[in-house]
């Protein structure tokens, strides 16, 4: 038995046989060619038949993860119509009398080339897309397109990372986890398994070389741990262990459907936290009464260049229609920090974390956050819209955003474009200052979003992803509750509504205490909702109000 | 006439002749000798003469800087007794049949090039002072032995930096102003100036080239400008600013032994913060009534290795002496951040503001920390002591390092060691959470200071030190006003005492807020006291006091 420990991503068990998936580069053999009219009329049937194959993958991507994701299969057939590209795959032809596989990769290296001497980081960007796109060529022309998942069998895929346009060409129903080598949190990867609920690793450093492909494996995502050719004691303790989560699964499910409601009748909010479109049907799955925190980073960080208003659109839209007049708080723009998008040019900063981020780039950069803001509202009519500002420490900041939307719906309003009268606004409590003066800015707001990671690491001056940082960054401060406790007092005189979007939110430890301090909302991670629910349903807060108050706020 | 701008470090106006102080190295004329015994007898009495030199310079910095700045003269004797380095010269002389010079010279050379291939950065650093002894020897070997400042009116020195052994041998009586090329606000030549109190200014760039040397000049240390061969309008306007000054501090100077009380009566304590035992003089010169906050750094930043107990006990009791029984507050190492010091060996950081540093470096190593308080816990007998610990931010801190205290106290009790048992204990109020929880920290604790330059970035979550960040790190926020007034009455309710020792103390806009707060002490660069007193004495607090809260707190 190897046994790999890597991030968990997507808690779940799963047993079943290890696919490696790798991507090698089919080796092309150069041979000359009779007649040139023949070898280009072969080249052009391929071409035909890859840009109709990426027609379809087009269609399924857009069903399956939505237009922004879909998109690079458009930009892949574009490149297939290249004249540039054509023109010299043909020449090729003619003046070396060489097979088309030869040409391809020939102009195919010239274009690779060309592009990573670019001085633009989108077009440096474009040679990957030029490779994919030349590789699939090449498959059809040597009939070797059958790449991608190949298993009439479910398995466990493990992979140094994926891109989307190697997932969507997969079977879903034959995916038990995801183990990658590579990889983020937010990887796309990483999503897909959260999207599909699926267990799932990234960082399982070795995993590529422990020669696993066809043997029998175990994945423990709730520890990020792989087990290969598990022995008899481990298949014992992780089928146990299955079994006790199914059956409180189980128990779970039938919670669906029922209102969060304590026994003396306090409601609360519970909603789902999410990163990309491809989320939202885990979020429907476990019966989030909304999206209480929509991160739009995705559509920056996945991109080349700043994401047109369209694109955005797009992603807003399908959202929004999907939860069917469910409310989502889509945030603004929250780059910077440890997000960072190259293309945004963005000075290094000695402390990136309180540096130029979020809101702040969007205030000195008016043009890419109005882009977000028309885009936002022309999604509104699809659903019901909230949207909130990140990393807001001044009241001047409110007023500037206010004025920023006053412009947007103007314009809208000259174009003759619907937009939805009922839009909330809101804004991330998440620094300090903002949570002090919370009674002033809750008069210009709708509502409030306590971010309780970054709320934490300022009010104790710790970065939470300092490895060395330990308990000088302790996440149940009394200095962190008081502070949530002055928020919602503040806000609730102002008939502002409180909830919470960071990871506190799906402490369970901490219900009672939000549900005593009168929080009006909670977004989690899908899978927490139904515990959280669970919860809420067993509390009566008027018995033990008064001694959790006194246990975390003094 | 050219006009050179730079940074302030210390005010006023300065005209004079300029002095370009430069370290050029001796060139040393290689002969043969015919008599290698001669030659050693000459070598002999050029060393006696050197380490008799450098005892002179140690008393003198002794006198004038104090132990801890002295103590390279004794380093340098040290190593002129080494008996390696006196072979090795020898040899080379017997061996080679040349000039002592050339023997100093090449054993400097294999010296330092030992050195600086260890692995050991302290003994790496040494190299430099193997170079700084062998070029004095050298100097008096060729009778060329007179340098430094040589000058017999009153000049700008104008150079790179300053090292504490070149300005060692200065005639202080004869410098108008420094201006550094290079250099930092910490730099033992602003230090210096700050001591002198007279005009500087660092970061001249282009000064050294500017072909200055002997020319007039004159020097604008309020806002950190040199003109070289000013013209006359220059000429008129300085002269009139520096009347316009001198007229203001002649009538500063009357409130010089007057309290700092308001005209209804509240009392306000004026103190000093100081960075090195060099600014004691100044402080005492501009009445301080303490010192609010020494910054014990100085002693880490400036050694190759951790500073002993008795460089410390040295230091610590020299200021205490020196302050006649006023109050000294010193402050516990706070070196982190953007005070690195190589031996400390600490990791690299993503965001070296929120990471590990000052009382949390003191914790995880209470080795380093006890050394400290030993040392301080010594001094305490030579006047009056008060300890106080940076970057707190939980209850646990506190606990643990009274634990240490206890300990420490122990330690010099079975040692048979005197230490005052009045030595005040208080912390640095400048993370959000230590604001948020100051009711639960006062009642472990004598005194707070609240260090507004801290807690303002932690607080806006804006790095005061981001050249990008404009107005998102607002000092008169809002938030930060409330936190003061919140520490304020939570202290004053277990009987602590508040003070300031963040640069907004000295903040003459904001003198009336902190009196109508309430605050208890305001400690400030020395240059700033009397001005305050001044805005005290002239303000009636319960004339202003509701508008005042009003216009800062909501």
């Amino acid at each position: 038995m190897i046994t790999i420990t890597g991030k968990p991503v997507c808690s779940g068990i799963a047993f079943g046989p290890v696919f490696v998936f790798s991507r090698e580069e089919s080796t092309i053999k150069r041979h000359h060619i009779e007649s040139s009219d023949d070898e280009i009329a072969r080249f052009e049937s391929a071409r035909q038949q890859t840009i109709s194959e990426l027609g379809m993958l087009y269609d399924k991507a857009l069903a399956e993860v939505g237009e922004a994701n879909a998109m690079i299969f458009q930009i892949h057939q574009m490149m297939l119509d290249d004249l540039d590209y054509i023109e010299s795959i043909k020449n090729i032809i003619t003046d070396q009398l060489i097979n088309a596989e030869t040409a391809v990769a020939q102009t195919c290296d010239n274009f690779v080339q060309m592009f990573r001497a670019m001085d633009d980081p989108y077009m440096r960007e474009r040679s990957a897309d030029v490779k994919d796109v030349s590789e699939r060529l090449i498959k059809i022309l040597s009939g070797k397109d059958k790449d991608g998942l190949v298993t009439d069998e479910p398995v466990i895929i493990i992979s140094d990372d994926l891109a989307p346009s190697e997932t969507v060409q997969f079977d879903k129903s034959k995916i038990l986890a995801f183990v990658t080598e590579g990889g983020s949190t937010n990887s796309h990867t990483s999503i897909l398994a959260r999207m599909m609920n699926i267990p799932a690793m990234i960082g399982a450093k070795g995993v590529l070389s422990a020669d696993a492909n066809g043997k029998n494996a175990i994945v423990d995502g709730f520890t990020g741990t792989i087990y290969i050719d598990p022995d008899e004691a481990t298949i014992n303790e992780m089928t146990k262990k299955k079994e006790e989560i199914d059956k409180q699964n189980k128990l779970l499910q039938q919670l669906k459907g029922r209102e969060s409601v304590t026994k003396d009748g306090q409601k609360i909010e519970l909603c789902a936290n999410i990163g990309s479109v491809l989320d939202v049907g885990n979020v429907l799955k476990n019966d989030a009464e909304g999206i209480g925190l929509f991160r739009s980073e995705f559509l920056y960080l996945e991109s080349n260049d700043y994401p047109s208003e369209d694109v955005q659109f797009a992603a807003y839209k399908d959202v929004l229609s999907k939860m069917v007049n469910k409310r989502v708080i889509v945030r603004t723009l929250d780059i910077g920090a440890d997000k960072q998008v190259d293309y945004f040019n963005m000075p290094k900063e000695e402390n990136p974390a309180m540096g130029i981020r979020a809101i702040r780039i969007c205030l000195q950069r008016p043009d890419i956050f109005k882009t977000q803001l028309r885009a936002l509202y022309r999604a509104s009519v699809f659903g019901k819209l909230a949207i909130m500002f990140p990393m807001i420490a001044s009241e001047w900041e409110i007023v500037k955003i206010l004025e920023i939307i006053d412009e947007v719906k103007a314009e809208l309003d000259s174009e003759g474009i619907a937009y939805s009268k009922n839009v909330e606004l809101g804004c991330m409590i998440e620094t300090p200052a903002a949570a002090v003066i919370s009674d002033i800015l809750s008069k210009h707001l709708d509502f409030f979003s306590i971010g309780t990671n970054d709320l934490t690491q300022y009010t104790l001056a710790a970065d939470r992803q300092n490895p060395d940082i330990g308990k000088f960054c302790d996440t149940h401060h009394v200095a962190i509750l008081r502070l949530i406790n002055m928020i919602v007092q503040n806000a609730h005189k102002n008939g502002t509504w409180v909830g919470i979007c960071g990871e506190l939110g799906a402490d369970l430890e901490l219900t009672e205490a939000f549900l005593a301090i009168g929080v009006d909302e909670l977004s989690v991670t899908p899978s927490a909702i139904l515990p959280i629910r669970k919860k809420v349903i067993e509390t009566n807060v008027s018995e033990i109000k008064e001694s959790v108050l006194d246990k975390y706020l003094n």
